[in-house]
C-alpha cells in the first residue's frame, strides 16, 4: 500500500511539473485528485470511531470502549505524523493523513484484544509503544521487501492488529478478566449492528484510500462484492451449524470479505472477489464458533473482542489471496511471516511495559474511569 | 431515471472520444464525473442500511430487521448486477453499481409491508422473485416507455416498493402477525429518529445519484427544500389534528418530501419543489392517521411498518407532479398506472410462493432468528 | 468567512469569463469546485443533525430534543435563503446553501441553551427572530468591518449561538427549568458518545466548507490537529481534577479544539493548530467543571446544555486567536465585542418577545410533545 502510494505521490510530483491541462493520462489534475481523497480519508475516520461502537456490546461497558478509542487515536495519530513527516514538516500532506489514519485504526482494532485488561490511562502508553512498532512494519513490507501486494490492508492493518494485540495479552497474562460476567442488552447490541452495517458500506473509502484515480471504482465493485459474499454465508453458516444467529458473531464475521479482499481489492476479477469474500466470511465464523474458544483455553488469556477471528485469520487468508490469483512472489509469503513474528514480538516488548503496572481493580465495567453508581441505581440497563 | 442515466452513458462515451480537454461543456472529464459518483452511491447505500433503523422500533424485534435488511441487500445486489451486466462483464461500472442499490433499496423498503409474516430465512428467496420483477418495471418505464420522468425514484422504486409488498401480504395472509403486540421503547425510537434525520441529510445523493453534473446542486437544493417542507408540514398537521406528536408518525412522515420530489427534483423550480414537499407530507401524515386503519380492516392484512404511508401515496402525487409542473405526456400515467399493476401483480405471485412455506411460529420477535433468552432474563427493556 | 466566501465567488465568476481550460491556476474548473463543495455541505447538514444527538442524554427528555432541531432547521434554512436570494431568485447556489446551514446550525447550537425552557411550538417563533438577528450579524462581520479572520466560525457561529441563546435565557428568566431532574441512562449518553465522535470527524467540512479548494487539505490537517489535542488535555485535566471521567463533561468539552481553531484553520501552523486546539480543551473543561455552576449561581438561569462551556469561552478564544499568530488587525477585537453585545441583545429581545407565552407545563420531558404513557408504564428505562 506504502509503496504503490509511493508511485502516487512520484506520479503527481511529476503531475505537478508537467503544465495542468494534461496533468494526467486520466485527466485529472493533481489537486482534483487529492481532493477527491479527502472523503476517503474522513471515512477512515468515520470507520475508526465505528469500530469503537462494533465494540460495545457489553452493557456495562460502552463508554470505557469509546474513552479508549478516543485516548489512542490522538496519541498516535499525531505521532505518526509527525515521525513520518519530521516534525509536521515537509509531506504534511492528504496521503500521510490518510497513512496516519491507518495507523490509528489499525491501534483501535488490537485494543480490541486487550480492552479490559489495562486501566484506561495506559491506553497513552500502549499507544506510544504502538506507533514505532507500526512503522518498522510498514518499512519491511513496503520497503525492504519488494513487490508485496496490499493495497487495502489485510496485512498493513488486519494481520498487525490481531497479532501485536495478542502480542500484548500474552505478555500481560491478566487472567482475571475472561472471569468477568459479560451482559448484553438489547440496544448495547443494537449499536454494534450499527457500527457494522455502516462499517460495511464505508469499506470501500478503506481499500481504495491510496489508489490512484482509475482504480477506485473498479476496487469499490470488487470491496462490495466480497462484503456480500461474507454475510451471505456468514448467515448461512451459522444456521447450518446452529439453527440460530449469534448477533455477535454474525455482526462481526459479516465484515471478514472487507478484511479478505484487501491484499487483491485492485487485482481481482469481480467474480475472485465474491469468492475471497466468501472464504473470509466461512473461516471468520469458524474462529469465532471454534478456534477463539480453544485459544482461551490454550493460551488461559481472553482476546476480548475476539479480534484474532475477524482480523487476524481473514487477514491471513487475504494477504495469501495474491498468491492464488495475482502470481504474487514470495515477498508476499515473507510479508505475512515476518508481519506475524513482528507484531507478536512488539506486542509482546509492550505487554511486558504494561506489565509494569498496576492491573485496573475493575474489568470490563465503565466504572474504572465513569462516575456511573447514581444512573446505575435508578436505571436497570 | 434510467433513460437519463442512458443519455449520460451515450454522453460520456462521446467524451471518451473527444480529447479530454474539451471532454464536457461543463468542463468535467468522464473520469472525474464518475468519481463525484462514488460517493453519491455510497450515500445510497448508507440510506439503505439506514432504513433498517428506520425500522427498528419494535422493542423486541429490532435486530431481525436488520437482518432481513442485509439478507435481502446481499442477494439482490450481486443477482441485479449479474443480470445487468451478463454475468458481470460489460458495463460493470458506477452507474451499474448505484442501478443495483436502486434496485436492492426498493426491496429493503418493500420488505418493510411483510416483515415478521414470513420467516428469516425466506427473505433470500423473496429476493431473488423479486430482482427480475423490478428489473421488468425498470425496463416498462424507461426502454418501452418513453419521456417517462422519474430522476429521482418516485415511481420506479417508491411505489414500486409499496404496492409489490402490499402485493404480497395480500397473497401471504398471514392474518396472525397483527394479533402480535408492538410495544417501543425509548431507544428504538430514538434509533428511528436518528435514522429518519440523517436520512434526510443523505437524500439528495439519492436523487441526484445519476444526474448530469450540472443540475446535482439545483436538484440538491430543490430537494433540501422539498423535505424541509415535509417536516414543517407534518408537524403543524399533527398538532392540529391531535395536539400530539406520534413519533411514529412524524419520523416516517417528514420524509415524504423526498419521496415526493423524485419525479420533478430536476425539473421543479425552489417554490415549486418546497409545495411538492408540503404536500407529499400532508398526504402521507393522513394516510398514517387515517388511511392506514382503513386498509388494515378492509384487507385484514398488515402493512408492518406502513410503507404505504410514506411510500405508496407519496409516490403516486410525485408521479403525478410532472403532469402539473413539466406538462409530462400521457406516457406519465401510464407509468404510474403500469407501475401499480405490475408491482401488485408480481408481488402477489411472490406471495403465493412464500405461502407454501410454514409461517414462522414467532412473529415481530427477534426470538425467531436470535439466542435472547439469556438477556431478557437479565434485562427487561 | 462570508468575506472570503465573497472573494471566491469573485474569483469563480471571473473563472466563467475566463476559457474552461485555464479556468483556475489550481487545475480546478468552477464546476468542480462547486460539486467538491456538495459533500461539504451535506456534512454541515449531519452535523447540525448530530448535534441533536450531542444534546440527548437526558433519559425522558431525547425525541423532544430531535423535534425542537428539525422545526428549527426547517424554519430557519429555508428563511435565510429567502432573504439572503431574493426570494430563492439569484445566487441560489451552494454557497448559499452551505451559508443557510450554518445559520441554522448555529441556531441549532444556540436553542441548547434554552430546551425545556419554552413550549415546542414556540421554536418556530424562535427561529422567525433569530434569522433575521444572525443575518445582521454576519453583515457586521464581513461586511461592515473589514479584515476579519473567522474561516471556520469561531465567532459568526459558535460565540454567536452561545450568547444569543443567553441573552434568551435572561430575559425569559424561566426558573423552574433547574429544579427539574435530570437523569442519564446508559444509552442516552451513548448516543452522547455517538455524536461527539462523529461531529469530531465530520468538524473538518465545516471549517473548509467555504474555503478555496488549495486550502482544504491543510486546514483539514490544521482542525484535525486541533480536536486531537482538546480531546487528550480534557482527558488529562478531568483525570488531574476529579480523577474520574464526567461523559457529559469529556464528550463535550473534546470538541472544543473544533471550536476554538475556526478563525485561524486556515492560517495557523499545525503546531499553531495542536496548541490552540490544547487551550480550547483547557477553557472549555474549565468552565464546565467551574464556571457553570457560578453562572448558574449569579445569574439564576440554567443553559441547558451548557452551550456556553463549549461554545461561548472556546469561541471567543477562538476568535482572539488571529491576534497571536495571524497580525490580525483591531477590527478582529470589534468583531468579538460586537458579536457579544449583538447576540446578548438580540437574544434578549427573542426571549421578551417568547415570555409573553405560558412556560410549558412540562419541562425537560418527552411527555410535552409525546404521548409517552403507555410505553413508560412498560418499560422502566
Amino acid at each position: 500500500m506504502f509503496k504503490r502510494s509511493l508511485t502516487t505521490v512520484l506520479l503527481t510530483a511529476l503531475a505537478i511539473i508537467v503544465p495542468a491541462g494534461t496533468a494526467s493520462a486520466a485527466g485529472l489534475s493533481e489537486q482534483t485528485t487529492q481532493l477527491f481523497q479527502y472523503h476517503r480519508g474522513q471515512d477512515v475516520a468515520l470507520m475508526l470511531m465505528l469500530v469503537a461502537f462494533l465494540m460495545m456490546f457489553i452493557r456495562r461497558y460502552e463508554w470505557g470502549v469509546a474513552l479508549a478509542t478516543l485516548l489512542v487515536l490522538v496519541t498516535s495519530w499525531p505521532l505518526y505524523l509527525i515521525i513520518h513527516t519530521g516534525l509536521l514538516g515537509n509531506g504534511l500532506n492528504i496521503d500521510a493523513l490518510i497513512l496516519a489514519f491507518f495507523c490509528s485504526i489499525t491501534l483501535v482494532i488490537a485494543i480490541g484484544v486487550f480492552l479490559g485488561h489495562i486501566s484506561t490511562i495506559h491506553y497513552l502508553l500502549a499507544a506510544v509503544l504502538f506507533v514505532p512498532a507500526y512503522m518498522v512494519n510498514e518499512w519491511f513490507l513496503f520497503t525492504y521487501l519488494d513487490g508485496v501486494l496490499d493495497a487495502g490492508g489485510s496485512i498493513l492493518v488486519h494481520m498487525f492488529a490481531a497479532y501485536w494485540g495478542w502480542g500484548v495479552i500474552l505478555a500481560l497474562r491478566n487472567l482475571r478478566v475472561k472471569d468477568e460476567p459479560v451482559q448484553t442488552s438489547v440496544h448495547s447490541v443494537s449499536f454494534v449492528w450499527l457500527a457494522s452495517m455502516l462499517l460495511f458500506v464505508l469499506w470501500p473509502s478503506f481499500v481504495t484510500a491510496l489508489l490512484p484515480p482509475e482504480q477506485i471504482i473498479p476496487a469499490m465493485i470488487n470491496c462490495y462484492l466480497a462484503l456480500m459474499a461474507s454475510t451471505l454465508v456468514t448467515y448461512l453458516l451459522l444456521y447450518a451449524l446452529k439453527r440460530t444467529i449469534d448477533p455477535l458473531v454474525y455482526t462481526y464475521a459479516l465484515l471478514a470479505g472487507g478484511v479478505a479482499i484487501g491484499a487483491t481489492v485492485d487485482l481481482a476479477t469481480p467474480w475472485q472477489s465474491w469468492l475471497i469474500g466468501l472464504f473470509g466470511g466461512v473461516v471468520s465464523t469458524l474462529s469465532f464458533v471454534y478456534l477463539h474458544d480453544w485459544l482461551l483455553a490454550r493460551t488461559g488469556v481472553l482476546d476480548t473482542m475476539g479480534v484474532h477471528n475477524l482480523h487476524g485469520v481473514p487477514g491471513i487468508l487475504g494477504g495469501l489471496a495474491p498468491l492464488a490469483i495475482a502470481g504474487a512472489s514470495w515477498s508476499q509469503l515473507a510479508a505475512i511471516a515476518g508481519t506475524f513474528a513482528l507484531a507478536l514480538a512488539t506486542g509482546f516488548i509492550t505487554g511486558l511495559v504494561l506489565r509494569l503496572f498496576k492491573p485496573p481493580a475493575i474489568m470490563l465495567d465503565d466504572a474504572e474511569s465513569f462516575p456511573v453508581e447514581d444512573m446505575r441505581a435508578t436505571e436497570p440497563a
